[in-house]
């Protein structure tokens, strides 16, 4: 399979992240979103919708979106269990991931997106160009600090988001937050849960990629 | 386990629909949104997000998020399998699941909670207040457009949104087309794929409730 990747952008960099968490090697291609590449036709005649992570498997198959290529490596790498070890877990795993994403994820590229010089008419990422609003980008950071509270809340109750055990919940945080100096946001000094958690996450071989 | 749910709203839906799929009963308690209740101290105490579906365990666990429901519910009643029989099938289910999220439920939100006279200040889903912003209703309804023509685009090679098998996928893009009427959206009638697939899903049981 091919891993068709960008070393500067957050979703990518979950994917990474899990491969390198099951010990899966792939032949990875740089698509670099700064030059424009996931929009070019090359990248296109891959994948139509014009955005990484993609990984191509053997038959041809693309997977693109995070969840997608999480659950197909979850499938054929088991160990470690990144998505769940029981059915309690696996709920938890995925209630955290669709949390963090909503909340966080998407708030911060609202912010980014919306007000950003290289996002002018950039928005929206994928194919289709789409104008920037102003007032979402105040929205996203608003809601992105609200995010930040609500993880320390968590965090504070049990070591990792779905609970005991580290999972692919906590990578999407721990990438989401890190991704958020870019629009100047980092975890308060008062977040100890918060500042404790991602030591221990950034201290995984996988968060150096 | 008790299900909170919300006859009205498009989200509570999804869960119900993988319920009688999958043959579940279980005791449920109506949530309305058209009377506030999911923002009442009531449901806060039970769910602070004030947001529904929420299935509470046995055990006291509170899942909420459409794919934390769904993926506690598959690994407790995996059959009929909703979330994919195998690695490439699981990677594709969350594939287009993320895709009608990301690109068609949520532009239909913005759409609607940010233009209607019945989400002043209630722009986001959730406990914290948000000011509707006008150019984001538009630019959902855009959005919603473009992903009316991938759907059709997907249906016309496959019967189902991952493939072979009717899955979660096809549940959210089923909900969020139906839903879609709240901001005047229909399938156009040159989309005889999507038509025929609406047809198909509309006849199962699941799609009653």
């Amino acid at each position: 399979m091919i891993f068709f990747d960008c070393s500067t952008a957050p979703n990518p960099r979950r994917a990474r992240m899990v491969l390198v968490e099951k010990g899966i090697q792939v032949e990875t291609r740089e698509i670099s979103i700064a030059k424009g590449e996931q929009l070019l036709p090359e990248f296109k005649a891959i994948n139509p919708q014009g955005m990484v992570p993609a990984l191509r498997l053997d038959d041809g198959t693309l997977l693109t979106e995070n969840l997608g290529i999480a659950a197909y490596l979850e499938a054929i790498a088991p160990e470690p269990p990144l998505l769940g070890r029981d059915a309690r877990e696996k709920g938890l795993v995925m209630m955290w991931n669709a949390i963090v994403e909503q909340q966080g994820g998407l708030p911060i590229a609202e912010a980014l997106r919306n007000a950003h010089p290289a996002f002018v008419n950039r928005a929206v990422p994928g194919p289709v160009d789409c104008p920037q609003i102003p007032e979402l980008a105040e929205r996203g950071r608003f809601r992105a600090l609200a995010f930040l509270d609500l993880l320390e809340e968590r965090l504070a109750e049990v070591p990792y988001l779905a609970g005991e055990q580290f999972s692919f919940a906590d990578i999407t945080a721990f990438v989401f937050v890190d991704f958020a100096r870019v629009i100047k946001l980092r975890v308060p000094e008062a977040h100890g849960a918060t500042r404790d958690w991602q030591a221990r996450i950034a201290a995984r071989p996988s968060a150096a990629v």
